[in-house]
């Protein structure tokens, strides 16, 4: 569909630009939600969520790639412009660990701003990188070399949201290292630290933002530690809480399980009841506006 | 990830066209399963399905789009390609109207067999079309024009399967012309004639098979009539059944009600139990091949 | 390279979009040269051209297509955000006639100023279109349908500058339908108006101009009257010259003159004085910005 | 245009590989022309070129972009496309290190070979990698690691021909460690070595060539030493020389002067004896085969 606001584009653009940023700097916890192509990120929109996150998993996975840098940066940069037109959300991407260097990462930014992204999340990794949940090869970029993507990013599109994601804890170095880290991203012009771990309870998160005592926003992604009651984090100072692939997540679900049942049923009369309706998709999809655009757009006759 | 049987892709392009031309010219009853992205593919095909349809519907949705041709035909060419790769399956692409007249109709058919799909759908309307299922304005194509469309496509890609989809029923102009398209598409090349219907019963459609009487294989789509049992299809000798946008609707359905959930529990503790695992997304995508590569291919120091 | 400006892209983007209304408002005659990749449009600046004309022509031919809405519009919307991003320069896109009706049209504009477009020319055709140079099936698009797309762009992107390009003279209809035309085209919303002829004098452009009375800006593209001389375009109140191809076809001539000497001559020894040298083409995109920015971000020791 | 023999596409595929091998691997000295989209590869084979160049330097100009890996891999994929449907040639690709690591190389290798290209040419730096010509920031990769790169794309593509680019010499390492290089490349799988140099004169190409003793095809790159009279080649058996710019450079000279004059003396008519004619474009891109295909595809009352 046309994007959201598409008439007010530009203002929209900077609002959800200040918006964005005002959910991480607020004292106020905030949520944001995954989502991957245009209809879950109307999805998201829909149900409430003030913020989308653009989680390479998850756009990974829907093109059928690999999390580990198959897709192109342009491809990662087309599935965002329509998230941004189907839902008019803010949207933070997870942005790798920039696609290359900081040449690379900054280009990458000033697409991802051009086609509706509001923030962009850059890891401590190098290129190509591999899911944090995936094996153990997580080698961490040189700390001068990264803050240098870093300032790359901020000088050039220096009114996006600018997310340091620290992958210490991830790659087994421990707090030390990932405090180090955290005071060398911010120097280096980061809006927010991701701070991400593997482990199933936050323990090690939670140290982590005891000790930074708040220096600048912390952004979490419980995938792990999902059992950590949400509480937890209003006590120490979280700033944003990333729901980081449980759309895509959701969908394999329901989707393994439909394909299931329609083989074995030779039928889609007993899933019917469980699908959404057509009537909800062209809801989603604001078909009532084009119906009342070709009203006014094409003759009468026609 | 990786083309399914890369290495020997020529061969297996073949094989996939020869296969979704048995599918559909085989005395049994076969069936197509809809996917949308590569990730819909991949879990189509582990659910067994021997074909898959690349719903226009759906895959708009999934960009985000309205189902009136918001979609360029680029943007469908590169998503069939992210299902074939990811399935390694025979696909039978929605091809709307062709995008255009008889040229733009055969660069869209020579560009999807590039891409790795086996057979096309093209129905007799005009660009943009509209979804069937919306509104009244159908206007259908002239015949003779449309003839040439089929006939272009089958003189450029002849190892395509070519199937005609006649629109006559739901814009209302009643069998007689639906059986006298069918004719002339027949005439035209056509493989086989998907005869669609909105009403919700299956009357109209096993009427058309019953006079059609065979001439070449039939495919339907019995999204509105899917209480009709499986029986009548096989009984009228029906070819080929498409299940044409289950996997999207069981997705939205998941994810509103996971969106809904998130927001409402604060919390992604309660939906976990519902959600596929991180592992099953890796296992559906194949992260196993990609770690014995870095084990092939890596030097053991890196 | 990274976009011209992009620290302050959306200011740019605004100053572009009053910049080609300017031109193509104020009373002075103005010129926009024809480009047709980042390249060619890099150039065309450097030249000192203060507009660009994203021909449809040009693109296609680029692009290895014929000018019959071959390419895709989201092909064609991926070539003109190259060339903004090389020149930083105000662009016209010839949008053809609209990719389609109304709705596709005004997506199309949306998607084009998006990537840095200021205006879009629309002409009265149907989809697909051919090239005016070529053959002599023309059919025009009814006038009020035709409006409809119009109309449908200026609702929705009312900051670009909307150009209707009139094509009764090249479909023999004569100057009566071309002022009829006109008319309706300013009604609904037309900021210029392009008139077309493929007469090798000016004549009928200068009887259309004079009849015309400056209700609207006039654009012409003296392709075939190339003979005539500047001042009657002066004197006509002509508001803007498009150069329409003769990048794309000087960079033909050039190529086929340099291959036939490397072919004959086996060597490119002959050619070398002929070509531009590597450190034009490093000067051209701006390779000195990188070379300063590795200084900037990256560490010494790397 | 449609792709060439689109009708026979897969078999035609089988026998652009071979050929290219066949050139290769031929005790004649063959020749490879740059092109860098769909038009200059159509000139390079009307101009009797029988394999094409896919110059990462003339793609990323042609695209604005600098020849830093600034351009995605799909969008050099894209490229690739266009030039092997608009010329029906055999291409070696210009991979650059492969966009990444073994995996990015693999996949990168797959999707030129389904797009039409006949070989990929890696060369042994990392990513990004900058223009061997610019600076002097040209760390070599690890042998082991780019090896493995190598045997990746063999395993993975072995009908592609796979041509191992050595910068060594670019980057000062001299002659042994190039050597050195050439045989652990040999070894990894590669069908021919591209030896590269930046010096004015072929000394060290011809060194090397010496030594190396025809272990595999050598494949040359004379932009800077061109003044080498091509006896010298012949003599020193080698295989393949990629004039590997100079359709992108006659194109720049050509639009300079071009843009020059016409701003200068404010009109074509000057420029209008040195430029290509619309009919020579028309003939390029084959629009008499549209014009015959309406006349067979479109009813005659249309």
């Amino acid at each position: 569909m046309l994007p959201n606001h598409s008439q007010h584009k530009i203002n929209s653009d900077e609002r959800s630009g200040q918006s964005l940023r005002h959910l991480i700097t607020s004292s106020d916890l905030s949520f944001a939600m995954e989502a991957h192509d245009g209809l879950s990120a109307a999805i998201a929109q829909q149900a409430g969520f003030k913020a989308l996150w653009a989680s390479g998993l998850s756009i990974s996975s829907s093109l059928g790639y690999r999390d580990a840098n198959e897709a192109s940066w342009t491809q990662v940069v087309d599935v965002v412009e329509r998230m941004a037109d189907a839902s008019g959300l803010p949207i933070l991407v997870d942005g790798d660990s920039g696609f290359g260097n900081f040449n690379n990462a900054r280009l990458l930014a000033v697409k991802l701003r051009q086609r509706g992204a509001s923030g962009v999340c850059l890891e401590d990794k190098g290129f190509p990188k591999m899911n944090s949940f995936v094996g153990n090869r997580h080698p961490l970029a040189d700390v001068d070399e990264f803050s240098g993507r870093l300032r790359a990013v901020k000088d050039t599109v220096p009114d996006m949201v600018l997310v340091a994601r620290i992958e210490a804890l991830i790659a087994g170095y421990g707090l030390d290292e990932a405090l180090l880290r955290a005071d060398a991203y911010a120097d280096a012009g980061a809006d927010a630290i991701l701070i991400h771990s593997r482990k199933s309870d936050a323990t090690e998160i939670l140290d982590f933002a005891r000790q930074w005592a708040d220096k600048l926003p912390i952004v979490i992604v419980p995938t792990k530690y999902y059992k950590t009651p949400i509480s937890a984090y209003r006590d120490a100072k979280i700033s944003t809480v990333i729901w980081a692939n449980h759309n895509m997540r959701a969908a394999i679900s329901a989707m393994r399980t439909t394909c299931g049942r329609i083989m074995a049923e030779e039928s889609i009369a007993g899933v019917e009841p469980e699908v959404a309706t057509l009537e909800e998709v062209f809801g989603l999809l604001n078909y009532d506006e084009l119906s009342s655009a070709e009203d006014r757009y094409l003759p009468k006759h026609a």
